[in-house]
C-alpha cells in the first residue's frame, strides 16, 4: 500500500493553551480514549472473527492501547489523582454515527473512522507533547502519538485489503466529515 | 492476604474426551473467552475509575488477555483455520446475574464472578495442557492456565481490599452457586 494522503484539518491554535491550563482533566480523559481504543479494536475481534488476519492485527493494537491504560494510570498516580469518570466524546459518536450498516461497507466504514480517531489523536498527543513543561508527561505524549500513528496505519491497510478501490475515495468523505465535526465542536480540555 | 481456600467443584472427568473430539471449536471459544476476559476487564476501569489501585491491576490484566487473544489467533492460524462467532457463554451469563446491584456490593461480586470465572477456566485449560497430543499447544495452554491463577488472585485480592470481612463469606456462597451452574449445564467442547 502506498503511503495514504490523509488530509486531516489542524486543530485550533487555541486547544494547546486550553489543554495546558487543565492538563489533569486531559489526562483523565487519555485514560478512557485509551481504553475505549482497545474496546473498539476488541469490538472488531467480536464481529468479524472470519478475518483472520484483521483479528491478529487489532488483538495486537488492544494490547498496545491495553499498555497505554496502564501508562496513563501511573502518570495520574505520579501527579497524585485518581483516574475520573469518562466525560463522554462527542467526536467519536458524530463519527460513529456515519458509519454504514450494511456489510461490508460497514466494516470500511468502521476502518477509516477509528483510523481517523487515531491520526486525530497522534496529532493533538503531538501537540501536547511539544508543550508540556515536565519532560516525563512529554516522553509518554510523544511515545503514545507515535502510537496512534501507527495504528493509523494498521486501520488504513485493513481497509485497503477490505475494499482495494473503494478506501481512498470514501476516506476522504469521512476524513470531511471529521473535518467539519472537530470544526463544530468546542475547543476543550479534552483529547476530541 | 492469606491464600484463599476456593473450593471449586471438579470438572466432569468427561469433559476432557469430549473437549479432545472437537479441539478447534474449544480453540475458537477460548479465543473468545479471553477477549471478553480483556472486555470485562477494561469494564471495570470504566465503572470504578475512583479505585486508582484497581485500575491499574486491571489494566495490566487486561494487557496480558489481549496477549493471549493474540496466542490464540496464533494457534488457529497454524491449524489452518480462522476465529469463529463467538458460541455464547450460559455459564459467565449465569454467574453474572448473581452479582448483587447495589454498590459497593456489585464491584464485590464482579471482583469474586470474575475471580472464579478465571479459576475455573485455569482448571480446564489445565486439565486440556495436560492432555493434548501437540506439545506446542499444550505448552500454551500451560501458560494461559497459569495466567488465569495469577488472574484470580489479582481478583481475590481487590476483593479482600474493598471488603476485608465480607469478601470469605460471599466467595463461599458465589462458589457454591459455580458449583451448580457447572453441574447443571450439559458437557460441551467448550472451555465453560
Amino acid at each position: 500500500m502506498d503511503a495514504p494522503t490523509l488530509p486531516l484539518s489542524p486543530t485550533s491554535p487555541t486547544w494547546v493553551a486550553v489543554a495546558l491550563a487543565d492538563l489533569d482533566t486531559v489526562h483523565q480523559d487519555h485514560l478512557h480514549c485509551e481504553r475505549k481504543a482497545a474496546q473498539s479494536a476488541l469490538s472488531l475481534v467480536r464481529s468479524y472473527p472470519q478475518h483472520a488476519e484483521l483479528v491478529l492485527a487489532v488483538a495486537r493494537l488492544a494490547h498496545e492501547e491495553t499498555a497505554h491504560v496502564v501508562q496513563m494510570a501511573q502518570l495520574l498516580g505520579r501527579r497524585g489523582i485518581a483516574p475520573s469518570l469518562d466525560y463522554g466524546d462527542e467526536y467519536a459518536a458524530a463519527l460513529r454515527a456515519e458509519c454504514r450498516r450494511p456489510e461490508p461497507a460497514r466494516l470500511l466504514d468502521r476502518l477509516l473512522v477509528f483510523a481517523l480517531i487515531e491520526a486525530r489523536s497522534a496529532e493533538r498527543l503531538g501537540l501536547l507533547a511539544d508543550a508540556l513543561p515536565d519532560p516525563l508527561s512529554a516522553q509518554l505524549y510523544a511515545g503514545l502519538a507515535s502510537a496512534e500513528v501507527r495504528h493509523r496505519d494498521v486501520f488504513l491497510e485493513l481497509a485497503a485489503d477490505l475494499a482495494p478501490t473503494e478506501w481512498q475515495p470514501r476516506l476522504l468523505e469521512l476524513a470531511a466529515i471529521e473535518s467539519a465535526i472537530v470544526a463544530r465542536l468546542p475547543v476543550r480540555a479534552r483529547i476530541h
